[in-house]
């Protein structure tokens, strides 16, 4: 079988992480990685042998000196990809897509990007079938992606009314956390609501969904709570079932010593994940209630891992490589380790 | 004019501050503080010049062997008091109230204990009148007193429909955050929902109020976020003069520089407040939203200060010396610098 | 008597402290302070009955726009000043320099300023005599004000051998942790030796100190410690005595309850200091140790506040208002509350 | 080739990551590991198909009655095991020493037990020959073990003359974080001089050394500054192949973005290390300072990581798989992917 041949634009938190995944395709090539940074971060690169690009000549020339080893400059990686995966900060990656338009190039940008650099929004569970063939889309950020997951498996049960949910946002990730944390702080949003309703809303116009959110002083994940006015009443079995449908939402147990972000990172790192990371949104199934016909849960979202295996299904659906959603996403999960019967 | 003798037993968060705050009360007389520490703690009291009593004879004996000059136990304070409030931790107070009803002492309990403890629960700008002449209440606990406070003032506009409360509870107090704090991770309470709303019950049970309520890693204050469904739609303006009822609720802007909590705690101390104390629920004016007939609103609460001027009222209640709620607020507001103009 | 006309250039946490601690002073007089700001900060100066200056008539304008009311722009404040405090950020202070040069005006400049901007560093207990009657002295950095008192006591003992010290740094201030905190890790200064050793001795060259630092996660205070090479053989009390002879060092005893940052803190907030501020170094009496001739020991320092006393004796010191040093420490001593007896 | 039946009581933090070790050892079989918890934490023992035991038959009746699937009882796996090793928490530790004991059992505790419990304390590079055969030994605290590890270095190379090291402790482990943390503070240990030093000379009497030690409020790693005075003066190029004769302190650079716990963190991560575990001691080699004949340099521990190729060492000197040190050592660097020229 003829692989896709990807390349990762990037590798950074995001980036690395996808390289690694594509790597564990079988259906896909890892063609290269290109950034513009000498420090260890791109050492790790080469040594797991990632071919390794530098943005231009400039930076080619910067990284040469300091010792890094790459294969060419970022116009020259275009030339040999199917589809490139861009993980680069915000107004980098403007430019970046002009390159790849021009190129006649398949492309994914990340969730910091807005909905129109694309015109389609991707989450695997909701709108697979709408991306293929596609030249572009937009992977939707790690707090959106989890909303549209969870959303989406209360409508397909035809349960689900408003939902209002408040979001705690993990300061900055553990490996800059040197850098621009928050301590002993809590630091609101302005905005309320909070951008993440209308960003889900780019996904699935139907979902009647508003959020707040706010910075807290931890590193490790998001925490989401949310308060859904369901459609009619019903029993915390009937929900519990579906949420049950999402493949990557998995049920996690307060009463079993998880009680905490730390606790679950914990339990991620024992189950020897890569970088600990949880793509699975972690629904806390004994805490979850419905009080008449209001349903209130709590779930954690690894902002680092989440979007991982969507980005995967999004490259099978705008190269063709799986038609049906369900066959790309089962795929991906086997790829991962994300198993239908949960973490334990 | 005869002033009232209170005692305070336990010199701890709370019952420090209702000592400085009885002594700036024209009204009433700090006639001792009790407690069992000999360390630094009680040193302030004696610096401070508060009569200190130990909590029985053999306290006593260990308070004088580390050189704590004590006027006599709890049962000798209990005799020169007409009122006492108790401030000590959760399963000492229960005994404690024993000593108070057999000695025919009136007394103030705290949030941490049960409603069933006195019967009636407190709450000043909701139903001080029910509490006038009793012999003992409750002061409801410091997020319970937020959400009574901001609530009652919404209720009494004729706005208020079911109430929806997310609240980020700090994990400890700072004088002991060297000891059981959490660090770098979020902590849900396991009961959803949790038991604030019930708790706000106890002072009005026609509160239609559902919370939930999560530890997080700071020291400084709690944050809540509201969804209140409206009776009816209303605009911006109409709530915040809803709010701007509650003498007690201060608004602060986040266009002001007022961006997270450590930037309020720096105002409060900025303004000379006695341990940076605020007493008012501090909610974000600007932040604030109307959409449509909901409502979504933060503010903080300092855990620490918040219920002091509650204890005042509380105190002229059970004893008669005001029996108009306003008069007892305005005295207590202009003894610890609460302004109806707000915070700047 | 007449008083020094004060003025005071940046209201930030030094500013604002230098401020009301001139007003304090029976010899002093606050003409003014300045600044560019115009959020809730600055309108604390106004509350406090401040004049309020800005940097220019830009910033003057802008200021006004918000309705802060400014008395004029800091060329007017020059004008009506006996001598300026400077306390903005490090590049403004430079250009500040010029203009007070220029108007003969005496000025004092903070730590984060090159010794050569003044060529005079001050310490009050060390060198005081020196500054009497210059036009300009530098108030070092609140790690170097501590490095140098502590150790000019056990240097005028006959005690002083080398000096080798840890500084544990507290990542931002309080007031600030919204932004450009660290969490979760510990940052090492690169260069080892770090900068506070030679800082040190630009106010006394007869010092051998070097240190290292680390930035740590907290926002209360430095922590130091320190491995003294002895001249000679000396008892615990004997190296007490000689800490005791510096007026700003307060011992704490850690069998007390004193058993980190925050306890003390919580100290300094129920000795009613303003921001809960601690001028001296305190130096943990009980933890200290001579092991043979070698003395260990470690202490706390409150970035914000332990330079506001060298401040005030600084101000005496160029003005002449006092030419003995003792004079001029008694005076801040008794004003800021600062006891021989130590806190409690 | 026999392999060695190597059994695990206590699966925490320590215990699981030797479970894991051993695992990969060529020489060396696990039979079984043993607790008495049944929440998640056992529940990955299970996934990992390793053989779960209960301290005693009611611990095991507790686990069956919570689905834990287990073999039988400590005393079963005593009977079936050739070595244990012992990661229960310390008074625990205590009694089950007795019976090993009884069964004439090698074991192996951990730091957190006394010299005296089994008269022996290991580390691997400063005296494998003499644990050779004995029954017993302790594998000393993750400080003691950096600190022999770094000064075995300089004493082999003849440089070391007295050492004096400030530890900044990780306040609690990151799977335990929402418990018994520190917040925005620093809690110094009372003792000084603190316990490590004469643990580490429990090792090496030879060791002229002494620490002070204080808590931080992360949760990563140990962070050790050190003053050593050399017994001559060498350059900095001579102290680095001094350390760099231990296969097990890896060099960082602080010019390479390794500049703090985090970043160090991530990079171990990023190696795919199980849990991120760094068993090296981390020295930043170019903030390494020689100062006449004083040399300063500070490093890394991770608390977690570091003893166990010590303890995999420990295991094969006691039963003498190896009789030479440098075979041991190399077997478990390999197995752990410990590499001479170090992390990238």
């Amino acid at each position: 079988m003829k692989k896709i041949k990807v390349a990762v634009n990037g590798y950074g938190v995001i980036g690395k992480r996808v390289a690694d995944a594509v790597q564990l395709q079988e259906d896909m090539e890892l063609v290269g990685v290109c950034d513009v940074i000498f420090d260890w971060r791109i050492k790790i690169a080469l040594r797991k042998n990632y071919p390794v690009y530098a943005f231009d000549i400039n930076f080619q020339k910067q990284m040469m000196e300091n010792n890094i080893t790459t294969e060419g400059t970022l116009a020259e990686l275009i030339k040999i990809s199917d589809i490139i995966v861009d993980c680069t900060p915000k107004k980098i990656a403007a430019q970046n897509i002009e390159l790849y338009k021009k190129a006649g190039l398949k492309f994914i940008v990340q969730g910091g990007e807005k909905h129109e650099t694309t015109g389609h929004s991707f989450s695997a569970e909701n709108n697979y079938a709408t991306a293929l063939g596609l030249q572009s889309t937009r992977v939707v950020s790690c707090n959106t992606t989890s909303i549209v997951r969870t959303l989406t498996a209360l409508k397909n049960a035809g349960l689900l009314g408003k939902a209002r949910g408040t979001l705690l946002r993990r300061a900055v990730d553990p490996w800059e956390s040197h850098l621009n944390g928050i301590m002993n702080t809590l630091v609101p949003e302005q905005d309320i609501p909070s951008h993440q309703g209308p960003d889900a809303q780019t996904v699935d116009p139907s979902l009647d969904v508003l959020t707040v959110a706010v910075k807290v002083p931890e590193t490790l994940s998001h925490l989401h709570y949310w308060n859904v006015q369901l459609t009619k009443k019903a029993t915390k079995e009937e929900v519990l079932a579906a949420f049950g449908t999402s493949s990557r939402t998995a049920f996690i147990d307060y009463a079993d010593g998880l009680t905490a972000n730390n606790t679950v990172k914990e339990l991620m790192l024992s189950l020897n994940r890569p970088y600990g990371d949880m793509y699975e949104v972690a629904l806390w199934q004994d805490m979850l209630k419905v009080v008449g016909d209001e349903l209130f849960y709590a779930y954690l979202v690894d902002n680092q891992a989440i979007v991982i295996p969507e980005t995967i299904d999004a490259i099978r659906a705008l190269t063709g490589l799986e038609t049906k959603a369900e066959n790309s996403i089962r795929k991906t999960n086997e790829s991962l380790g994300i198993r239908r019967e949960g973490f334990i």
